[in-house]
């Protein structure tokens, strides 16, 4: 029994991810997807606009055999440590493969890369300590040290997919038994285009942008209809809805209890405090506190741990003991667990009980502060069992 | 320049309390009415209808010369501490009398009262320790404790006035120089009626009833014309406003971090989250975690400190360090102020600024936190200058 992976958000599912199951099965000949997906919150330290089930059945209704959730503690990170939670994931389940996106300009041998980079990771780390205080961010940084250090790879660091595709390499090149990695070419537009400029496909955040502004119509030429319900029938989330609760935290926190906060450095308790309290919306907030150094996205990241109060500890006993929290599968899906049970060393959780909810405090706390912003009644995590989508 | 205290809440400012003023001016002689007055939170641990100043500016309009702000950490807290901290303020500013209203249905001799508890207070208090865990809450507990030892005092601690009466007799009695105090018989109905049962006066407990359910008519009958204005052209706050942001902190703390917050005792941590996660809105929320040991009062008052994140410090800290906040004042008041300046020990602030609002720093995060329950713009702490009421 063949496995592929892929490490995905889905905020929503469109044709594009339809597209990706779809040539992931080809290239890796798999008999069953494996879909490692984020909870509740992002990557970029958002709240999905529709719950992890609803996508996690999304999913499942396209392709997927498989959904597993991401834990909080890997997902809403930046792209090493969200790929490495992934990749850890994939690697637990002994999935065969992994396939992914990418939006390099260049063809790049990922495999080869990501032994390369384990092997010269000494003076990689060196070089980048040595520059690391210039002002800018994390991307622009690495970009500057393969540069100097290796300019025959002609990397760039700057394509969201290409950074998240090095980033598999990487984590996927620690393993003993690493999977075989195939990357696909994007169609469509760009990750960070807002407007939709293909017919059949657009990107999640173009997507997003016609959803929040309430321009649903010709959405399902974009989505699966699945998804396209899914967005009308359901309360959408989104930071704006989360704004007075942070705006709440930053206000009512003294500076030194915000720097207990994960991530809360260099004083930027002060910076988010200040700007809180002079801010009418979550927008003007974010425009105020980012810059070059402090990317929006990285600064909406610890937003996010200051409204679920996430404390360094919080993060590394996920990282300590990371579980395998089934959200949903379809037949391939459950005979592929089924098999591998007895393989699997870490814990993996179908419901959520006394024994079990120590692993998944963090994303328990994320469900319910979701279920708050969100205006949904639906249980995220007591009570729900995981999706099985039986074949017709 | 004779003076004479008054330790109120106006919440709001009505007939009662016009009539409470003209009383204390006319029993003590004096010249000048100091009102010590909570600020945006109130005993009973609850937001004030209306904002600090005003209420100070109501206060002004009907007879009091100064109004002086019962800072937090003593105004939000059981009758033994607001008491201590109201005749700490007037024995400051060298007040000669205490006047405060009366719903004790005998006669009785409060200062004599205050020096026979003082002078008492070890058995008192060794008699409480000995039946305080029975399940009675503290006003039970004392009616037994003087009811045992010195039944010849037949004392009860029911009537909520009266046991402040009681509360400021004992404090203003561990002074070297005591007030005078004059104890004046309530009109109309009792505090915790909440039917208008008298057509001039109306308990501020019935008139708030009024004024939350939407019911403004007949109010100016009851209330100053300036009262009336206020809570015609003014937001007014509710605990219902706060319940988001109440039920948001108890989900996201751990019971670890909740058990920091100041007065969480006995496991109440637990009780309160429990009840958050399954409740809709306040009422349902307090309905389900007051018993006849934690009362209606005591849970909102540990509610409120759970939402301002009080901690332990911030209390002992004013306790400590307490100023003196000028809210307001008339020409009487200003020239009573002018002219007790250097008697006056305590730090007297009446601008916040970089010296002097660390002494103030719970206050102002509670004005903060008013400000964004009450969904009003009006600064509270910064950039306000005490009211200058100037005689026509």
């Amino acid at each position: 029994m063949k496995s592929c992976g892929v490490i995905v958000e889905y905020n929503p599912f469109h044709n594009g991810h339809k597209y990706h199951i779809e040539q992931a099965r080809k290239k890796s000949q798999a008999d069953v997807i494996v879909a490692v997906m984020s909870g509740n919150f992002l990557q970029r330290g958002e709240p999905a606009v529709i719950d992890k089930w609803l996508r996690a059945k999304e999913a499942l209704s396209n392709g997927a055999d498989l959904v597993i959730e991401l834990p909080f503690a890997y997902a809403v990170q930046s792209a090493d440590y969200f790929t490495r939670g992934g990749v850890k994931i994939l690697q637990e389940l002994k999935v065969d493969s992994l396939c992914f996106g990418t939006d390099s300009s260049k063809s790049v041998d990922y495999e080869s890369f990501g032994r390369f980079h384990n092997e010269n990771i000494d003076r990689i780390n060196q070089k980048y300590r040595e520059i690391k205080n210039n002002g800018s961010n994390y991307p622009q940084l690495m970009t500057q040290v393969y540069r100097e250090l290796y300019p025959e790879w002609q990397l760039d660091f700057s394509s969201p997919n290409h950074i998240l595709g090095m980033g598999y390499a990487k984590e996927n090149a620690k393993y003993d038994q690493p999977m075989s990695l195939y990357s696909i070419q994007r169609v469509g537009n760009n990750y960070h285009d807002t407007k939709v400029s293909h017919k059949k496909f657009a990107s999640a955040t173009s997507i997003r942008e016609k959803i929040l502004s309430d321009q649903l119509e010709n959405l399902e030429d974009l989505v699966p209809i699945k998804t396209c319900q899914d967005l009308e029938l359901n309360p959408l989330a989104s930071w704006e809805n989360a704004w007075p609760y942070l705006k709440y935290q930053l206000t009512i926190q003294t500076v030194e209890e915000l720097r207990n906060c994960y991530q809360m450095v260099e004083g930027l308790e002060y910076r988010l405090k200040e700007a809180a309290l002079s801010s009418e919306n979550f927008n003007e907030f974010i425009q105020k506190v980012k810059s070059k150094r402090y990317t929006w996205t990285r600064i909406q990241r610890l937003c996010t741990y200051v409204l679920l109060q996430v404390k360094q500890e919080d993060i590394e006993q996920v990282w300590e003991n990371t579980c395998i929290r089934v959200l949903g599968f379809t037949d391939e899906g459950r005979n592929f667990l089924k098999n591998k049970k007895k393989e699997i060393a870490c814990p993996m959780v179908t419901n959520i009980n006394k024994k079990n909810e120590s692993y998944l405090s963090l994303d328990i706390r994320a469900g319910l502060l979701y279920t708050m912003i969100s205006k949904s009644d639906d249980h995220q995590d007591y009570y729900r069992a995981p999706i099985y989508l039986k074949e017709e």
